[in-house]
């Protein structure tokens, strides 16, 4: 197998300064980092990523191997133009765009600011593209991850012709008319850089799809030498049912358990666990299990929904915003709902993994209602960590919907009553049906694995180098 | 040639009471209905519309005939369910939605209150349906306008089969992705209805395009017995020539113009009318008028901003909000720019009509930069009304950008620091190159009238009447 190198914003790892002052591991990269980092243990594969803090940066600096053989490598880049790329462009403008978030009467607003932030994202790229390029072997796979680095394709092209570089975007992808918001000349500069590289994943084929329309729209690609697409595959990923079973199984996840079972008692429980992100939706879900109560009284004190919701991105104002107005939904659906033994919501903000998967152990109802959303490992990880042969309500416009149909109940996220109606339909729903439902679910996840995703990955870059790339 | 109905919201003339409480014409509808009602007259049409307060409804009720011969029929409504269907359905949801506006993280939010709105909206949709057929001869061709009424379509398939139905959509159409916000139900009613009509016209390929594309898309149009678009076309609007050539002649525009020459003196003008609208982006054109004066020292005092907006749909908060947003942006950069003798920007809230044809007479950069827009009249308005040589800076989102482009210059209207750019360039442009462009825009503009379009409209009439309809 040829070398393989990963690239992405965040390292597998975190580090933090001993008391010596070295660089000793503090944690995993979290989500995505740790199940490919799982998955290259041992495989030799170099890690190309952005340095959270001096201690990263060290670690790699002294060339690091983590006991699993994986070679660690830093891009150096300075903190201004991290934070511009990182929260201007990536976060505030293509994660918006390719989630359809914007509030497009008043924002984005590309001005000159911007502009400068887009010249960072460039240097950001450039960067890791020279990174890659010192780093790699001859003829290495690079995996490159998501929207951060949209254009190291056709830096990566021009500078090494001879690797086989997959990019992956674990995110949706826009439709041409949410990409033709960005500036035009940034829109083609993005196609551009994707089209450099060998070939390009997405999670579905419907994410696959709006990138290939992207490319066939001439205002976006062109008309005069349009740009072509290049090749493209869809893959989902699966989580690692192994580390799943194990983290459910854990100690700590017993404790919060037995929290969690103390708060509920013996109510029904629909579970949500999201980082405090617009795309999630949790706004429309806090009005749909109000419009439950309102509509079907016999649920009011028979059912709590445990919120689980991590906050993210707090440098962004509209993320600090929509904290606020989750935890005052929060507020007023308790106040006109609560009586003396009996809180509908249990909102908890903390990021504590053990309560999370504690949480998906034991719902009735899991749900997952996001506007657009890549995949969602979430609903995959809850059908598995279940223990109660719960019911999963999920959103239409999550990639992993694409699979998991067949075993869930659908929603179309901006319709509350809908929601309402299908948490009514799963709270009632009877055992066997349950289990039955249960079972598919842990069938359909189980099959698909991280595993699976990774050869797929491996495969389109086989593909690649077998056609002379 | 067959009896021709027109079908809209707003009829031709509204209507006011006299002394004696009879009712009499008290102007006109506005807009489309005003020339609408102008390529009708002598045809002996029938038009049918909602009533806008008592004095409509007598004069219909009286079996009112135009001096030019059109008969007036108007539907029985009662006031909440116009207002839900109009205020919360029609204009809330479906404008937003067509024109890509909703701030998706939290709306619209599809609750058990929409749903009492959108059987107000099928109400008053069946209310017109039934008007049409008992106002309609045998054969008519049937034109029914906009959004308003989408569901008719398929209620007069069904009651009138006789009957040559033409939709026309004076907005742009969702794409799938947006038609998807809608409830599921909901989403396919609406594509219900419109496969109802006999065909369906829209002003650009584009628009057409994206409402085919939703016939497509199986999650809307289903996929057992999935829904068939009707035959479709498009035929872009274009203004009377003569009678904005009369408008900008008459004597109370010379006065308007006299006023508005004394406030800009001798410095260049850049022009903006419409209406205060969230899809007319007046935020982003100040955004970039204040770019420009940072930009290009070389304009401050010498270029003013006549902005001329007039208030709408004052009962949405969101337009209220729109609208002190206006007010504030332009009192912030004033404060920022202006000395003893110049005033950067001319805000006018009034809705007068002479003015606004003033202003199109007087410009030298006409700008037209809506995030969305069906046409955009007034960009056709102003190419024949201007007296200046005055350049079009114009959206590439609004339909008229596929007409003009040609003799205009366009930008992305997200694009703050582009359109600044535009601005400047159209400053710039020495005389020979303006009247070059102005007389290829008067050019483009005259070649499309409002009679061709109308012709349009009854040439997809006969097409269908020939094949049987």
């Amino acid at each position: 197998m040829a070398d393989v190198v990963v690239v992405s914003n965040r390292g597998p790892l975190s580090f933090r300064l001993d008391a010596s002052g070295r660089p000793e591991p503090a944690g995993s990269g979290g989500g995505l980092a740790a199940s490919f980092h799982r998955l290259l243990a041992g495989t030799g594969a170099t890690w190309v990523f952005a340095p959270m803090g001096e201690a990263d940066r060290l670690a790699a600096a002294e060339g690091l191997m983590l006991e699993d053989g994986l070679r660690l490598v830093t891009v150096p880049l300075d903190a201004d133009t991290y934070r511009m790329a990182y929260d201007v462009v990536s976060n505030a403008s293509l994660w918006y765009c390719h989630h359809h978030l914007f509030d497009l009467p008043r924002r984005p607003r590309f001005d000159r600011h911007w502009r400068e932030a887009w010249d960072a994202y460039r240097r950001l790229n450039r960067a890791f593209a020279d990174a890659v390029a010192g780093a790699a072997a001859e003829g290495s796979v690079v995996l490159v991850q998501d929207y951060h680095l949209s254009l190291t394709g056709r830096m990566l092209a021009e500078a090494r012709p001879d690797l086989a570089t997959v990019h992956f975007s674990h995110t949706p992808f826009a439709g041409p008319d949410m990409l033709r918001v960005l500036p035009s000349d940034v829109a083609g500069e993005l196609l551009a850089g994707m089209a450099g590289f060998g070939c390009c994943g997405f999670h579905t084929r419907r994410w696959e799809a709006a990138f290939r329309d992207c490319y066939a729209d001439p205002e976006l690609a062109g008309s005069a030498r349009p740009l072509v697409a290049p090749p493209t595959f869809h893959s989902p990923l699966g989580p690692d049912p192994e580390a799943v079973l194990e983290e459910a199984a854990a100690a700590e996840c017993d404790s919060a358990a037995e929290g969690l079972s103390a708060s509920i008692g013996d109510r029904l429980a629909i579970v949500r666990v999201d980082r405090i992100e617009l795309s999630k939706n949790i706004l429309r879900g806090l009005h749909a299990f109000d419009e439950l109560l309102e509509r079907r009284p016999r649920w009011r004190g028979r059912v709590v929904l445990v919120a689980l919701a991590y906050p993210s991105r707090e440098g962004l104002a509209d993320y600090l915003a929509y904290r606020s107005e989750v935890e005052h939904t929060v507020s007023r659906i308790n106040e006109r709902w609560a009586t003396g033994d009996w809180t509908p919501i249990l909102l908890d903000l903390a990021d504590d993994r053990a309560r999370s998967v504690a949480a998906l152990r034991h719902y009735d109802v899991l749900l997952v209602n996001p506007v657009r959303d890549g995949l969602n490992l979430v609903a995959k990880e809850g059908a598995l960590a279940n223990r109660n042969d719960g019911v999963l309500v999920i959103s239409r416009e999550a990639g992993a919907w694409a699979e998991l149909h067949p075993a869930a109940l659908g929603v179309n996220p901006f319709d509350v009553t809908a929601t309402a109606d299908a948490l009514d339909a799963a709270l009632a729903m009877d055992a066997a049906e349950r289990a039955r439902r249960a079972g598919e679910l842990r069938r359909l996840v189980a099959g698909r694995t991280a595993a699976d995703w990774l050869a797929d990955l491996l495969g389109a870059a086989d593909r690649l180098s077998l056609a002379g790339r």
